[in-house]
């Protein structure tokens, strides 16, 4: 059974990078590209809403066409340029500063789904304005005309102290938020992660992912209290060039893998702790791969063999052996 | 088979301790009292090798003797007092500031071991002198008089930075280093922790775990390169209240669980990457209780079917469940 179908909505942009691995000027970048080329490795039909402006190259268009991306959402603004961001990583790769961010067309943009997309089951909704983010919600019907089955989000510090009653709003409609554990404290106001956990599932996500960056992620998810908690491992990669769209690739797997389960299991999928923990290694392993070169440069070519493969090195990292307990 | 036996040096000390969830003065704590009462829960015979002052009371020590605690190695100096270490924790307990550290008797202390304790088959080195902790090893001539069967060792940045070469001959005797991911990016001057692990695994020590406090444990074993990595999961916990010993007690957990495998398995324990996943499990759990209270308070009530519960927790929090690769 193919997966459902996937919107993934954020940003196409340019990214100028400088890690102390070496520098890429202008390559292409934004959250809607690392969601949509992460969801392509699982097969899910995927759907791009975002703006370019009149500097974005045919051929990054051509690009992601031929990795079968729907980009009939993908609007060219002729008024502006294409959304920038440059940033420079520290040496360890943890910390980085920015350099520039020049909004540009992104500004003034208001997504206006095709009707094609109204149908989407699945809706990922990168880092955004929270009000953006509900105004695409708004126009999404689903598959049954009752909304859609699955809203995965991500936000950033910047939304959450600028715009905390939007957000609010937002989440309310959310059902899986995805955040880093810096991000996850400020929103609860919580330094511990567990009572951070619990106090953010109460603000609308039943179900929350906490990415910890070279430290992995921890799942939280299911009806009761104290929420079935998941911790995956990260890779431990010799050679990380760049972590930029890490994040966002973990989205998109993460998204795509519940896309595939949502058509064979139907909406248990979206609650079920197997399928929320398996989605959770597969947002890892991309997210593992699109570090071990610059900017999306390794996700273009990651095979589903290739993914099946970390997977199962995941597994092997990871596997407590039987026998302690005896 | 009863475990072989441990010895746990390191220091006897008077910790003041502030979190942010209250205050401790002068309570009972340094690296051989964490040490070995982590490694009583795994039942391992424990001598412990330290020193303390004319300020220690009596009933310190006999509740040690009362766990089963080798004291005979406790040296009691009557010309100063008892090592105080005084730290401060910060809001997240990720980071303190220590606000004193009288070495007092420490200052001067030179181990001599009882006679008794020269047959001890696992050496756990506390945190002390790297020349200290290789004149201990000089004593021991372990089961069968060619030396200890297993070295366990911790070192912190302060003999990294300050005594490198000693620090480097102590490493080529240790079979097992125990750092946090600080000290191991120091230690090899490398801050991807996968190329660390190369480095200090060829300073002499075959296997290497690098603790991350709330981030878990990562395990570098095995005979070749790249060696087998193991990920260990830190357990979520919603009430830390203080972090102090944490890893003294991984280091004493570990060492302990090791002691009883080589027990029954002899020698190939210590090489065998299904036994060090496991210690590195036990180190885990046992550091997972600590943290509760205060100080060594948790530690003492900790039995063997509480660990055996916090360790089947901890593999369910970690599992990947079956059928994601299908």
């Amino acid at each position: 059974m193919p997966p459902s179908s996937l919107l993934a909505v954020g940003t196409v942009a340019f990214d100028s990078i400088e890690t102390p691995f070496g520098r890429a000027e202008r390559i292409l970048g934004g959250s809607a590209t690392y969601i949509a080329l992460a969801a392509r490795v699982l097969g899910a039909p995927v759907r791009l809403s975002a703006v370019v402006g009149r500097d974005f190259p045919d051929r990054h268009v051509n690009a992601l066409a031929n990795q079968g991306v729907d980009l009939d959402g993908l609007v060219r603004d002729p008024d502006g340029d294409t959304f920038f961001w440059a940033g420079r990583y520290h040496y360890d790769l943890n910390n980085r500063d920015t350099l520039a961010t020049h909004l540009n067309v992104l500004a003034t943009f208001k997504p206006r789904l095709p009707p094609t997309y109204r149908d989407s089951a699945v809706v990922c909704l990168g880092n955004l304005d929270p009000v953006i983010q509900g105004e695409v919600l708004d126009q999404v019907d689903g598959p049954e005309g009752a909304g859609p089955a699955l809203v995965v989000c991500d936000t950033m510090n910047y939304w959450i102290s600028s715009v905390p009653e939007a957000l609010a709003q937002t989440l309310r409609r959310v059902d899986v938020l995805v955040v880093n554990d810096a991000e996850a404290r400020e929103l609860s106001g919580e330094p511990n992660l567990v009572r951070a956990a619990r106090r953010i599932r109460g603000m609308g996500p039943k179900t929350l992912v906490i990415k910890k960056g070279e430290h992995g992620a921890l799942l939280f998810c299911g009806e009761g209290d104290p929420a079935t908690v998941f911790s995956a491992p990260a890779f431990p990669l010799e050679d990380i060039h760049d972590p930029t769209g890490a994040g966002d690739t973990f989205l998109g797997g993460f998204a795509g893998h519940l896309a595939r389960r949502l058509a064979v299991m139907g909406p248990a999928a979206l609650r079920d702790p197997e399928a929320l923990k398996h989605a959770v290694i597969v947002g890892s392993a991309l997210a593992s791969f699109v570090v071990e070169a610059f900017g999306p440069d390794r996700l273009w070519a990651v095979s589903p063999a290739d993914l099946a493969a970390r997977v199962a090195a995941f597994r092997q990292l990871s596997t407590i052996p039987d026998g302690l307990e005896d």
